[in-house]
């Protein structure tokens, strides 16, 4: 935040009179403040949900390093999901930083995504849970949720994606024109691929699905046009 | 922050007169600012409490499926207690927005609204093991409990709303007048609702208690005229 | 915040040079206000932590309301858990709009508070539990125990007092003298009183050593004089 | 906040070129500010984890004070467990008061920092749970899971120190040269110590890993050169 600028906004303040002052008074957060503050909270607590499955295993005394290892789809688990909701965090700041004014709509499709995001940590300890008992059924099942989790999750950010891209006054002016039109394309590819990796996964093999989980969750963390956009410019 | 320039915001602050240098000197959060942000981490806790009690169900090999199924009232208490806390938070907001100065009447009340919000997880779980378990005896008390926490939660947002509405110096200048008045209309809406649907609910049939309070939820999400206001200014 | 004080902060801080300029590159909070928010978010999650111990009893078919009348304890744990978090809270937020600087510390006086606060949850949910099984024993460990952490409580609170008084300059110009030696003086009493009741209450009668931490609680809830302060300043 | 001023504060930035535009029109938080309030949200959950450990021991009537005795490795582990996380939780705030401008790198970092501090709360729950059953076999186990965590985490830390140092650009111009040099040879110093107690404490004696764990908890809570800066500066 430039000096100068600063104090521009003020004179210009003064020149508004009375109304522009009085949204001074309240020194409390901004709307956008606010919903970023709870989504920060919220998306905290999920990210740290996994963490309380990790518990001192309860076996014979001098079992301990067995019982410690025979955890490991708990640790795959937990550090999965916890990279999951890291990405999915990354994109929020990239969004939210382009988001000019917030309504009403948006809220709701904000609320949404906060809430498949909490999902995230169930569906994975379901899958963690059928690959150490290693029922072929189980499988098919626990990747079939998965699916249909990441798929919903998808669908949250497409209707997130498509307000903002139909209300471009919602939208910061300098972001470039087409910007959440191609963020609504990729949510639109995870919601395909969160399908198709679904039936195949649930039908034919797993073993293919959670390849699909895996670089879908890969591809978000790394096409995220919003954050190359903020390394340019930090430049 | 370099010691030489903050003793020369005080000398600058003392020009402004005592009032001003308060409000600057300490560069932490104002009062509103730590209300928002302490209530914000609060709501954000309560909203992903229930999150917690999906679990990966405990069955014999092979049925997951059955299992996850099984689980049904916990899924639609997830997503009803879910949804009732985002917008009990869209209302905080709206209301928090219209706030001036904060004293501690105010946050007494900000805090029992807090408390009460707290109880909503607890009371939707009670609901959703009875209408699994299906005793005719058990859904009443679990409704009769859901109509008390529904009606102690209007009762604490009627002594914010009061509150506000009689001391006209704690709210910002730009709000209409009997805008508090209106809200304070719709919260004691609210509680008789809450307690003719707890008796309905306890003594004839709780389905019909259960369809006003997803009524009242519904209303509470749509009704908010602070919210409406906030969509017309970003027009 | 004025418009006036504003940009002469800003002329001020261009007398200064790059110095001042560069603290205000850096967008992120202040150490007052890291510390804020992190406290904030300690004492949010700790004054939900009671609410996840309120649990659908799990009884015969019918019999949910006695179960549920019969947790009781829980109840009134779970409300003086969260009214006495709701009290420090205020008396957190009085204190730190005091502070001018925070140096190392300060820093660790807060962080004996959070630490001694997130005690009072356990010992609220022993007594509730001592209570509830009536054992005249148990219940003069667990009043025992209470006061220890009350006493350790106040401890903390008169740690950061006690810093405050002695380091002047981290305190806001504007804070009456003396302030923080009559809260010291508080925390003394507070010391006293726990101190007092534990060994009364493991000794003689339990119920005499409730009443005073009861009337200790309400005692920090009404005669904080930074609140009564900030209410005359906002009168 | 009104149409009207927003517009014109728009045209006000025109003026002052899309960047300077860019950075006030949403009145969020910024990249910093969102990253400390996110880390602060995580670092609060995982101080207060250890504390919901904290359980009404469950023995004969007459046998509470017994009860609370015999837990006593889970006080030790939570007050260790706290401290730690509150020595990081200050090193972060001394770090991030450095960073001028956070890039996609330093983010994964700061997420990775915060990963490692969260399995501390899980690898101290070990040991004690270890000390208490006094099998020797399993405290080797434990204090060679101990040692691990501890060396991940200097490694987080290494990594974000590394890329501060690497990239200037990211710092704010008031850090003395080589700050961020010498924090990495600290990090250094931790993963070699770490790794150092973990042999000794798996092959020779775990009281010897136990001490180097503790006067490195020590050594990283007062060595920290950010925090001995700050304090110099605020006096």
């Amino acid at each position: 935040m430039t000096l100068s600028t600063r104090s521009s906004r003020h004179e210009q303040g003064a020149r508004h009179g009375p109304q522009t002052a009085k949204s001074q008074d309240n020194t409390g957060r901004s709307d956008i403040g606010r919903a970023e503050g709870f989504s920060d909270g919220v998306l905290a607590i999920i990210i740290t949900l996994l963490v309380l499955d990790l518990k001192t295993p309860q076996g014979e005394p001098g079992r301990l390093l067995a019982g410690l290892l025979a955890q490991w789809p708990t640790y795959v688990a937990y550090a999965t999901s916890y990279l999951y909701v890291a990405v999915i965090w990354l994109n929020h700041k990239a969004t939210f930083k382009r988001i000019h004014t917030i309504d009403r709509g948006l809220h709701w499709a904000n609320v949404a995504v906060l809430f498949t995001t909490a999902l995230l940590p169930f569906a994975t300890a379901v899958i963690a849970d059928a690959v150490q008992k290693g029922n072929p059924s189980d499988a098919r099942t626990a990747v079939g949720l998965y699916a249909l989790v990441g798929a919903l999750l998808c669908v949250s950010w497409l209707w997130l994606f498509h307000r903002l891209h139909t209300n471009p006054h919602l939208i910061e002016s300098h972001v470039e024109e087409g910007f959440f039109q191609r963020e609504r394309t990729r949510a639109w590819v995870g919601v395909a691929l969160y399908v198709i990796a679904g039936v195949i996964g649930s039908v034919i093999a797993p073993t293919i699905a959670l390849t699909i989980f895996f670089a879908l969750a890969v591809f978000y963390g790394f096409t995220n046009e919003g954050l190359f956009a903020v390394q340019r410019r930090s430049k």
